[in-house]
Order: structure tokens, then C-alpha cells, then sequence
């Protein structure tokens, strides 16, 4: 008999939302059963999104009326701020917490704050947070009651360096440097001049370059695998002019004798969302658009010690809510593909 | 216990044929076992294409190679004339054939080879050839040997007539008017300068305003449903700036008394592909990207007594591939939504 | 001597204020003097749009500080509802104003407020605005003190509609269908989920059919120039991922024997921006992109009796700030072409 | 009396041809007099690129039809391995040359030979070629007769580096790392599967990671200015979906005490072309659109004695054919900003 759970969203107007619902629709182990929008509350979800027309029968409800704590899990697709103040509650009633926000990636508090710019509404509980990057902490994962989803920009730089800070592959003290290319659903869906078609269409630039939130995120998984590495990162993102997608390109400096083709493919052998290509390819981001997958090279740059490590996954999917999606199959038993195994759109 | 079909798809290099690929990857009762290039022949599917990697196992073969005729379905998904050749042995054989091109889709000879620009290679044959706008033949389609897919446009323009049309209930003699508007995969995967994302991005144009080989389609199945209406078609199609979607507005004079609303409602009740949304309603095309759906809405002219239908498909899956695979499910006896359930990729 | 005449901007942070500016910074006879926001008071120009870096070295000023009646003529590109209530002092100092938004584009109060949801501040005034389409009333243009600039999809729909609606060629009482398609800049730079790049972009739909603004507009064109066509007007106008651009489609029914070609060939040949194709070309948006024109193609639709005119222009240029820069060279007696000589940007 | 020059253009058909033909269209001083393509030839280039009707009467001419020794300059816009094959003969008639391809960029003949996969057809005259990047050897191309005009990568790369290395500011011995990202157009004006929207567009990949052929160019313009610096150069390459625009990410290590803010503002003081932003600015590829335009920021990462440099181009114009004019300016004697004074396209 297949066992079904309960699923709720909370703040589920947003695109980290919509690709929960559009994920889960298939899910042959999950039932979502309750939709928050404080602003949408009593709009049915086929009329607010209508990709979803005949997919759901479901209606955004407020908070209060949603009756979460009856659900096994709960995610929270909520801008920041949000999953700290609600989650405490939740917790005591027994229900297990996936938050796609940033409320619980920081485990050092006061980092957070200075970085996101408030106070935090429980520091006690981010220590029982479990950072949901799956290839990283799956066992503790499979026990957690409160998943710290990683942000995309972690995700996909973070998986590439995983097995080689695993191995303790890195140079001490050289650079580290990720330059990283966003699609510009990773800005969301809210009204925002920076974000029309018309000002970052046919447009390329860099932001947050004197600082951006997801770099303490990154060296905290950094420092958690090998030390002496996570100081020296260089990270920089750029928007690009497109919907969906992430690239990552790191350069790095590897300790003599590394062979990090083999590594790699070690490491993430039976790993079913991450793959690892031959030397010298070059992923795309459209190989994993709609798909919960990372793609990754890595290669010598040519007559240099450095290397060149090129990693992509959709923002939305690996990079939020598939990772999500994973994390709960992770933490209930699921097959891992279970509602993952749909097929990158190309073109 | 589950039936499963062989599949073999010839001329798999396309956008039609990798998202067969794609559709039929998660498809419960096929198993596609032969795929042809004659130009990629010994090269991996998922070299070829970075998106099936870890997906399909598969080589392209030549056609000789590949025994299509141990298949129990063939789709084929070649540029005009090549169905044609290759098709009579094959249905001599015993094997259903889907033909994604237009070889077979007009009944009239003279007709087809006046607009397709050369001999037809096997006229006896297409008098047995089921057009398959599903929705308009089911019937037929279960028992066919020969399905002839229809194309984009004639999909994206015959679906909100078929009802209108079947009642009776266009007005003689009035023009009725479609302006569509496809997107640029619709030109295939070939290169092309006018296909360039320099040349066709950022830019909106008609094209074959003087004549498009989908007029004497959509004619054909206008004339099949009611008199004095095909003759008086106007059909311009336009590029449009984005990889998937079509869009068809249409100009109607229907006659007095008539509510189109409630014919298509009702004639679709039962259809899972074709969705008829509320009077007043304006469809978008990414409501249905990469989706086996026809969304459709029709509402009078302010002060006018010309309707105006609006229809969006995506043009390689219900306007190609989806519909491909949709027959193959009506001609094989599997649910009509197998291998068609995904749900549409927004944003 | 070279004549300079001062010029002033009010509420220049939208598309159409850039543009003005971008305009404005080569013409040989304007000074721009002051440029007004109230959001961005004291802002630098320069800083506020990065592309006008070291063009310009001025700051935005609110209206009261920015002595607006110093100027001989001031642009407003602002929201509806503005225009009205600022416009009678100036008149009154003497300036000549040349207005970008719709509040004077009406002359029938009644069904303004209709369409617009407010309330004329100064329907007294309106009777004296000219209607700014210039190759329709550059005679009154030369001496007005007020133009009330034509909206883009007005323009893009009357200027072929001209030379056969002056000629009386249109027939009466049989649909006049204006299917249009606008690149998004026509929504502006205001902050809305609508328009933002994952909303709007790789996407097409209809819009407003139940009812434009720009509908009355093109109508009041229309009546002026020939009786019993107005009512008849179907238009129906559609969003194309795209930053600028606009197309119509027309379908018309024109008298026999009119020769369409010979007509609008004739009435524009000493027109400089408006472009008569041969018949039988398709005009391109991206051919006018950034430039003051609109390029113009009309042929019959195959077998049938009716026309199908293509128009396009820039949105922001022949449909706003270029052709408000047209008419200001008409009211002062500039070469034409004076700042609007630039050529289009391909690709 | 205004100097007017005879310009001819070799190879016109592509994207660096008609930017030519755009910007020549207003300069001052010249009279673009012969056009040549031996596929168009006969073709008018008012029909060939629709955005030039009415802008110039030429006929595309084959090379021998043309009398290109009759010019005083001639461009050539055409693939590499043309322009070292005609250009002697016109050196010899005395004209002069600036040559948009890379047959003269190279002085290394046997490294240009291996990295263009070619014999060189006049290594005797590439030592008199002097490389056009306006802001370096201003000199030397007043009195140029052949121009190497740079590679649009080069142009990007090098201007932020020109006043650092000639300061002799960058750290011996470390990584100079040069993350890019190109528009589209950069792929040429030729048919090529993947450069279709379709493939292109909404996608981002890096290419050209093994070695590109702008590496030994940019090399050799680093080690003119400052030793054991160019080996450590490493360059990535990047595919953005858009048609213009160029952004390069650098990675630096400076000498300590440097200032570079204050040696890039110092050194481009008085150059139109160049605008270096204020400290933590982040220039956007779009506020160059269509302008001869290259804007810089530097910043140092934070806690970290890594400067990021941010710099962008319209890769047409500052990095094909706006340089390509401004080299032609210089020879001639004209003022730097004929025909090159546009503002930057927004939105």
C-alpha cells in the first residue's frame, strides 16, 4: 500500500511556490492539502496560476484557517522573516518543516542578523535546523524535524567543491573564486522595477558584488569540510537575461596531484541528481531546466594551475524547490525520484 | 500486467523528436528501443542531446540498422517528403506509423503537390491515412494504421472551430480570420539565419501572408465540418519571439442566437486536453508550455457582432509531440493522459 | 544663426522620459533645461539612467523648483491625470506644450472619463488641444499651442487606415479588424508582476478585448476621415516578449478598385518616416527599432476579398517620444528630421 | 569646407557590416561609395537589411566590380583569412586599410597560424599592421596605413587593464582571471545551429574553456605593458542570451598601495569613450546599446586582496565597428566623436 502524507505551503504565490505545486502535482506520495496567502486567501489556485488549471482544487486560505498542524509537513515558501516566527509552533505539534527562505541556514546568529538585517525571532531552534543540502547531510536529513532548504546560489556552488574540500583537496590560502549567473526568477515573483522585462531583458550585469547573503551561507558549508579555505572566497553574481537557470563558474586552486575528474564521479556515483560530465565539456543551463539535476565539469585552464569547474542547475528546481521536494523524500522514506523524474525541457 | 509497446522514432535529431524523447521517457507502456539518424548515426542520444543524459541509453542508427520493422509504433518526425518514402514498407509489415510531417495530412494529391513542392511518393496510401486531430477523430485514430499529425497551426486554429463548425454554426459567407502567432521552434532545428536569435529575437513579423502551407490544412478540416466556410478563411501567421507557445486569435461571425461559450463547454466536457476557460478570459501561451493542452476562450466584440476565439497550444506538444503520443495512447488502447500528465512549466 | 529653444520634461523617469532625453540630447535646436520627478528630485540624470552618463548634466527638480515657464515648450511624459491640472498655467505663461499621455487625446469629455476612470480637470482647454498625428494634421500642428500626442497603438493603426479612410475607400459597414501586438515597453517603467521579465518574457497573450483605451482614440481618428467605418473597428491588442515594437495586422474591406498600394505610395511619398513597402513584404518591428519611423506593406489575402495591411513602428519613438519630437519641429519650423536622423538598430 | 573621405566596405552582409553602414550613415566626413559581397552582389542594400531603406542608395558589388582602390579607406568586415589576401593590393594603390577581422591582430605568425587553423597569405605586412585599440596606440594609428582593429573579448579585457599595466601595478607571478560574457551577435550573422533562438536563448554556457582564440590576443597586448603578467592570464568565455552586449568580470591581484580607481580615472581623463564609474558602481551591458561606449568599475572583494574589475561594450560598436570608425577618426583627422556621438539605446 503507498503511504501518502499531507503536505501544506505557506506563502504559495511565489515561483518558489508555484514549482512546489507543480512538482508535487505528480508526487505519487503526497497530498497537498493546504495553501496559505494572506493577500490571495479565498482565490482557488487554478485561477491564480493557470498552468494549474485542472491540476488542483484548492483554494489559498489564511494561515489560521489552513489548519497546518495537521499536516506531516510543511513548507514554507515565504520571503525571509516569515518560517522563524510560524515554525516554533509547528514543531511542537509534531509537524516536520522544510524552509525554503533563509531563516534557518545561518547557524551563527549574529552573522545572520548583521546580513539579513533583523532580529531573529528563534535563535533557539536554528541549531536543530538541518542545512538540506542533500548529497551533504542526507542522514541527518532523514531525521530532521526542521530542514534549512540551501539557497541556489549555495547549491550550485557548493556541489561542485563538496567531494574535493571533502577530500581535503584544496590549496590553503589561494583564492577561491565563484562567479556565478543567475536567470531572474531567483528575484521572485514581486513587483520590482530592477526585475521587468524591459530593464533586465537583452541585459547582463553584476550585483552584490560588495557583499550578498548567500556567501556566508556558502562559507559556513565551506568551513564545516575543510579548513583554511573558506576566507579566501571570491564570490560574484551577475542576473542574466533569462527566466530559469544558474551557472557557476569556479576557479580554483588544487593541491599537486589531485585528480578531480575522479573524485567527482566518485563521489557522486549514485547520486541520481548530480551528474558529472566528461573533462572538458561544458554544461548548459537548459540541460537541466524544469529538473531537479546539477551538471558539472571540471578542467585545467589551458598552460595554468588553475581549475575550472562549471556547474548548473535550475534556480527553481535543484536550487529550491526540487531540492525541497528531495528533502522530503529523504525525510519520509520516498524513493529518492519520487515526483523528480520529469525530463529537462529542451528547447 | 502492464502492456508494453516498442517504439522507434525516425529522424530523432529535431525538436519534434527529442521531445517525443522527453514524453515518452516517463510514458508506463513504452519502451522506445530504436531512434534514427542518417547525419548522427553512432552517436549517443544523450551526447547529442545534454538534456536525456542519464535518461536514455540509446544510439542513433541509421535507418537500415534500426529494424523499424520489429516496432510496433513508428513515429516519424523528418522533414516533409521522407515519410513517404519509407512509409508503405513499413505498414506492409504490419507497423502503425505517426507521421509528424505533412505527407500525409492532405487527401487531395494535386493540392499537396502544388504547396509542398514535389511528387508525392505513395498516393495510394494516402487515401488510409487518419487525420489525427484527435478531439475530431478519435474513432477513426483507435483502428488506424496511418496517423497523419496535424500541424501547429491547424492544431492551435481547428480545435475552438471543431464545435462551431460541427453545430453548424458559422455564418455562410462571412470571412472568418486567423491571426496566429507561433513560436520560433515552430521553424525546426535547422540552421537558418532567420532563425538566429540576432534575427528573430526582439523582433516581431507575419510571414507567408501570400500563402502558408497549413491554409489548405485547416481548410480541409473546416470543410469536413460545414459548408461555405473553408473558401472563406483569411490565415496569417506571425513569428514570435520565444522558443514554445502558439497563439491563435480568431475573428468569427456566427449566426444570431448562437452561444459559443456553452457549445465548447459542453463539446469538450470530457476531453482531458482541451480546456475551455470563462467568457472574458485572455489565455497565455506559458499557461501550457510544455503541456499536452489546448487552452481556449471566445467572447463577443465590444459593440460588435464579430466573436473573437482565442487558442494557445504549445507547438511542439499538443501542436506535435504531445498529440503524437496522443494517438499512439488512442490507437493502442492506453489512458489517453499516459506518458501526457506533466504539468506546465511556469514561470 | 542656429534657433535654440528651451525645453522642459515633466516627469522624466519613465520609458518615454528617457527616450525624450535620448532624443533631445543630438537635436541641433533644443536646449533641455529642466527635467522634473518628484520621486527622484535632485537626483542626477546621469546617475538615475546609466546610459545617459556624460550626456547629460542635469538633476531632476520638482515641478516647483524646475521653472517650467521659463521654457518655450514642455514634454509631459507622465501618468494620465497629470497633464490636465499642470497644463493650464503654462498655457497661460505662454508655453507650448506637447503632452505624451491621453488626457487631451479625447475631445468627447463624456466618454474620456469613461475610459479613463477620472474626472477632466479642464475640459474647457480640451477643444483647443490638436490631435498630434502629424502626417493628419500638420497644419494645425504648426500653430497649436497644445498636442495632445497620439497613443502607439492609435498611431501604428491610423497612419496606414489614412490615405484610404481620407480617400473614402473603406467599405461601409463590414468589420474593420485590428489585431495588434505590443512589445512590453508600452506598459511602462512602473513597478508590476505583469511586466516583469519571468511573467512577460517567452510568453504571449491577448489583453484588454473587452475594452481599450486606445480603442476611442483610434475611432475618433477614424470618424473624422470617412463616416460609417468607425463602428465597425475590432481591435484586439497582445503582448510580445519583446522590449520595443509594435505591429498591426489589419484586415479591411476596401471599395472595388481601389488600388491600395498606389494610394498610400501617393500620399506618403514626401513623407520621411513613414515607410510604403512593395507589395507583398512583410515590415519587420526590429526595421524601425529606435527610429522615428513606421514602415507600412498592404497586399490581398490569397483568394479572398479582403486586405491585409501590416504596420510597424518603434513604440517608444513614431508611437511616443519620436513623434512628439516630430510635432515639436512642426510647431517651431525645425527640419523634420532634426534629432530624429538616427537609423535603426539591426540586430 | 568639410573634409569628406571615399569609404568602401569588404563583406557588408554580416553584423559588423551593417553597424558600419549605421554609424557611416551620419558621419560627417565620409561617403560610403562601395559595398561589396560576392553572394549579394546586385542585391540593394536597402533590401538586404530593411532597417537601411531609405538610408542609402548602394548596391551590394562584387570585389572587382567595386574599384575599392578608388577609396580612401576600406573596411573590411569580413571572415578571417579574407582580408590578408586583398588587402596588399589596395596597400600598394595606397589605400588605406583597418581590417575588423583577425588576419593582422597577431604579430606571432606562427602562433596566429595555430590558433586560426590557416596559412598566413602575407606575414611580410603584419609587422607594418598597427593594432587599433584607439585608447593605446593612439599614435601610432594617426599615421597607420593598416589597422588591426581588436577583437571585441580584447577590447573589454584590455581597456580596464591598459592604465594598470602600463603603471605596472598587477602582482608578478599570480592568476589574472577574466570570467566573460558575450551577446549573442558576437557568433556572427551566419547560419549555425547554435546560434538559433531556440538553442540560444534562454540558456547560459560557457564555450571556448580549452582555448579561444582571443586568449593570445589579449596576451600579447598584456605583455607590451608590464612582464610575467600575460602567462597568468586565464579566460572564460561565456554565451549570454542576448543579442548585444559584452561583460567582463576580472579578477585581479594589484601591487599593494595601488589605487586603481584613481591610475583608471587619472587615464582616461580626457577619452570619450571610456568611462570609468565611481567605486562599487556596477556597469550594465545595456547603458552601452548601440554607443562606442566601454564602461568601468573596479572594486576590491570584500576582506579579501582580490580587485574585481566590472567592464562593458556593445560588442558591435566599442568592439567592432564603433572602434573601427574611431580608428578611422583618428587616421583622418577627424573629431573622435563623428558619427559616434549616439546615446546608448535604453530600454
Amino acid at each position: 500500500m503507498t503511504q501518502i502524507i499531507k503536505a501544506g505551503i505557506v506563502g504559495a504565490t511565489g515561483y518558489t511556490g508555484v514549482e512546489l505545486l507543480r512538482l508535487l502535482a505528480n508526487h505519487p506520495n503526497v497530498e497537498v492539502c493546504a495553501v496559505t496567502s494572506r493577500s490571495e486567501a479565498g482565490v482557488a489556485v487554478a485561477d491564480y496560476f493557470p498552468s494549474l488549471r485542472g491540476v488542483y482544487d484548492l483554494t489559498f486560505q489564511t494561515p489560521d484557517d489552513a489548519r497546518l498542524n495537521e499536516c506531516d509537513v510543511v513548507f514554507f515558501a515565504t520571503p525571509n522573516g516569515v518560517a522563524m516566527k510560524e515554525a516554533p509552533a509547528l514543531l511542537a505539534a509534531g509537524v516536520r518543516i522544510i524552509d525554503l527562505s533563509a531563516d534557518f541556514r545561518i547557524q551563527d546568529i549574529a552573522a545572520w542578523e548583521h546580513w539579513y538585517g533583523m532580529s531573529h525571532a528563534c535563535p533557539d531552534i536554528v541549531p536543530q535546523a538541518v542545512y538540506g543540502l542533500c548529497e551533504m547531510n542526507r542522514e541527518a536529513i532523514q531525521t530532521a524535524q526542521l530542514i534549512a532548504n540551501p539557497g541556489c546560489y549555495p547549491t550550485c556552488v557548493s556541489l561542485p567543491l563538496l567531494p574535493l574540500l571533502k577530500a581535503g583537496r584544496l590549496k590553503n590560502g589561494m583564492p577561491l573564486i565563484a562567479d556565478c549567473k543567475s536567470g531572474v526568477s531567483g528575484a521572485g515573483r514581486k513587483a520590482a522595477v530592477s526585475a521587468l522585462l524591459c530593464e533586465a531583458g537583452d541585459n547582463f550585469k553584476a550585483y552584490g558584488v560588495g557583499g550578498h547573503r548567500h556567501l556566508p551561507e556558502i562559507r559556513q558549508t565551506i568551513s564545516r569540510l575543510q579548513e583554511n579555505v573558506a576566507d579566501h572566497l571570491v564570490f560574484v553574481p551577475h542576473l542574466t537575461p533569462m527566466i530559469r537557470g544558474m551557472h557557476a563558474t569556479l576557479y580554483l586552486h588544487l593541491q599537486d596531484g589531485t585528480d578531480p575528474q575522479q573524485i567527482l564521479s566518485d563521489f557522486y556515483a549514485d547520486s541520481p541528481f548530480v551528474d558529472i560530465l566528461p573533462s572538458g565539456s561544458t554544461p548548459e543551463t537548459r540541460s537541466v531546466r524544469g529538473a531537479n539535476l546539477c551538471r558539472i565539469s571540471i578542467q585545467k585552464a589551458p598552460q595554468q594551475n588553475v581549475w575550472i569547474a562549471l556547474s548548473v542547475i535550475d534556480n527553481l528546481v535543484k536550487g529550491a524547490a526540487g531540492q525541497a521536494v528531495q528533502n522530503m523524500n529523504i525525510m519520509f522514506g520516498f524513493a529518492d525520484t519520487a515526483g523528480l523524474n520529469s525530463v529537462p525541457l529542451l528547447p
